[in-house]
């Protein structure tokens, strides 16, 4: 499975003129060898199964028992060590990736090994990501169906008189009793008028009668990070709730809808946003429709912000539009689903997080 | 207090040539404004109060309320923007931090205003950093106080049976409902033979009697990040293991009785490093002796790797010997400690984490 993943990128770096890749993006080089590292790089020629992986002696035992099929070296400096084995091996072209590599360490590559000629890589491995094999869907399927479990079974405790924090806290255990290693982000929590800040985070305002909550959460799950938002009623809700609340479910239905493979992002962000804007609420959705979702929370494909592309076959995003009122309330609405070329009984769109989309009423 | 720290940061700015930094270090920005977000940066001028503070929409309100003495602007873009403002008003000479700043960001401030001259302003903020202010201090022992009342209370929880994955989770649950934000960083629990392991990450290894159980893990309060170590047995030791154990702990209080200002962290790191050679250990001892802590789990000192530097007041360290059998297990003893200059009751070292240090026996 690595294996394969390491020679979809080998032609990119052809592509470039390259002769190796230094890879030193954590998840991207979990994802081309299957380690877990807070240290580790890969060095990674443009064609043949040779390459290094290189970490520190605290991942030494993990690596050669995760990732048998490289050859693999220790040191405290794992990036100048692999600069300076492939000037050895002769290879003098090396992509590095310039968006993650900061100016202090490029410049000890340099010293490392003067003689190899560094150029970008860009973002070649994270295009590769977005689009996913089923196993990584499995185990994101597993993440989003810890996530909406746990969102179910607490959802009959919330209540007046109990914090954000208290809430949040409350979400993040029992995702970990059904399993998550972790929660994916710092669950959200926002009530009341907090609702109308997309990123708040979970104070000790308690929860009160009249409130709409907003609930952000995810699990993590071998690394594989699910991403659900949910808001819900303390009470019966006002005629404003239930207007904005039904305009936002009824964005969020057409940007799902609108994501098929083929579809540029731009007009599933567009399909999304134009239900909220001809409602007159385009001013109070200021963030983007959704994103990738993966080894990270937040990977390509985004969606919004201009940004364009088309989607793939097993691409998985979320879609989360929502509408903030300042001093007043809000509400977000967020799935993660996959965009499929084959359509399943559910239509193209597989949504991983299942818990109903209605309005609960609490 | 950040309008102090500020201005300790000017006349190292100044010294370098530089007539302003932009700093992008997210815990540099929250030491220098009190903003702790996701996306922010500063770019303060060598002279003067006048600082400009960049984030986008999600943290506006928050950076309005927290940070009322700067000005403050939004944006999607926030490096580009604020190179905009420092060509604007006359900087040419602009200081950033090349141990954060990726190569692809450099290039994107470097297109934004080709008229500033770029120059490394290097660790000067985490220079400042590493000595605080009682204020800091006090956040750091509440952390502390959180995570041994935390460990304390699990304590007799340990049994056979318990999967070390049990243990980190109620060891974070309990740290959660005595005020921790969040765990400092993933907790460890290493049993038998997975304690040769220094950073194990924890598994559904089922605790035995016999084992040695290393639990390594702090709680994060207000930012400020504790770190702690202990080592217990389950069940009446072996003869190796209290030997070992008493090795280690005769290792760290040689190690925290090094800590003293004006000593240099190389001593201190050998003052404990030297007490496991003797032993004809020096092999199994495979880290560094410990680090300094705050808004980040790791910062300034760090000792042992051949570091050097002198140790100053005020200065909270760890001090984290360990021996590990590779097959067999190990041992790791660890305190957050402040280096003092004034003297208190227990000595020039104020240990923050209290749990006791005898090995418990359960």
């Amino acid at each position: 499975m690595h294996l394969a993943r390491r020679s979809r990128l080998q032609p990119m770096m052809a592509a470039l003129g390259a002769d190796a890749a230094l890879i030193t993006s954590l998840p991207n080089v979990r994802y081309l060898t299957g380690l877990a590292s807070s240290n580790a790089a890969l060095l990674l020629p443009a064609s043949g199964e040779a390459a290094v992986l290189a970490t520190d002696s605290r991942y030494a035992g993990t690596a050669r028992r995760d990732c048998p099929d490289l050859e693999l070296r220790t040191d405290r400096f794992i990036e100048p060590m692999l600069a300076r084995a492939a000037a050895e091996r002769q290879l003098t072209r090396l992509a590095f990736e310039a968006h993650e590599m900061t100016v202090e360490r490029h410049e000890a590559l340099t010293a490392a090994a003067p003689s190899l000629d560094l150029i970008p890589l860009g973002r070649a491995v994270e295009q590769l990501r977005m689009i996913k094999d089923e196993a990584e869907i499995e185990l994101l399927a597993q993440a989003c169906a810890i996530t909406s479990r746990a969102f179910d079974q607490i959802v009959a405790s919330i209540r007046p008189g109990l914090t954000e924090r208290d809430l949040a806290t409350l979400l993040e255990r029992t995702m970990a009793d059904l399993g998550a290693e972790r929660p994916a982000f710092e669950t959200i929590v926002a009530s009341g008028p907090n609702g109308a800040i997309p990123h708040h985070v979970p104070s000790g305002r308690e929860l009160a009668p009249g409130d709409l909550i907003t609930i952000d959460c995810g699990a993590r799950y071998a690394g594989y990070h699910a991403d659900m938002t949910r808001t819900v009623a303390l009470g019966p809700p006002a005629d404003w709730q239930r207007d904005v609340y039904g305009l936002v479910a009824a964005a969020q239905q057409a940007g799902i809808e609108a994501a098929v493979p083929g579809t540029d992002v731009a007009q599933v962000d567009g399909a999304a946003r134009g239900v909220i804007s001809q409602a007159g609420h385009g001013d109070h959705f200021t963030h983007g429709l959704g994103h990738g979702v993966g080894l990270e929370i937040h990977e390509a494909p985004i969606m919004g912000y201009g940004r364009t592309g088309t989607l793939g076959d097993r691409v998985p995003i979320t879609v989360e539009p929502g509408v903030y009122l300042p001093g007043q309330g809000g509400v977000r609405i967020e799935d993660t689903l996959v965009v499929r070329a084959a359509a399943g009984a559910a239509g193209p769109q597989e949504l991983l997080t299942t818990t109903t989309r209605e309005l609960l009423v609490l």
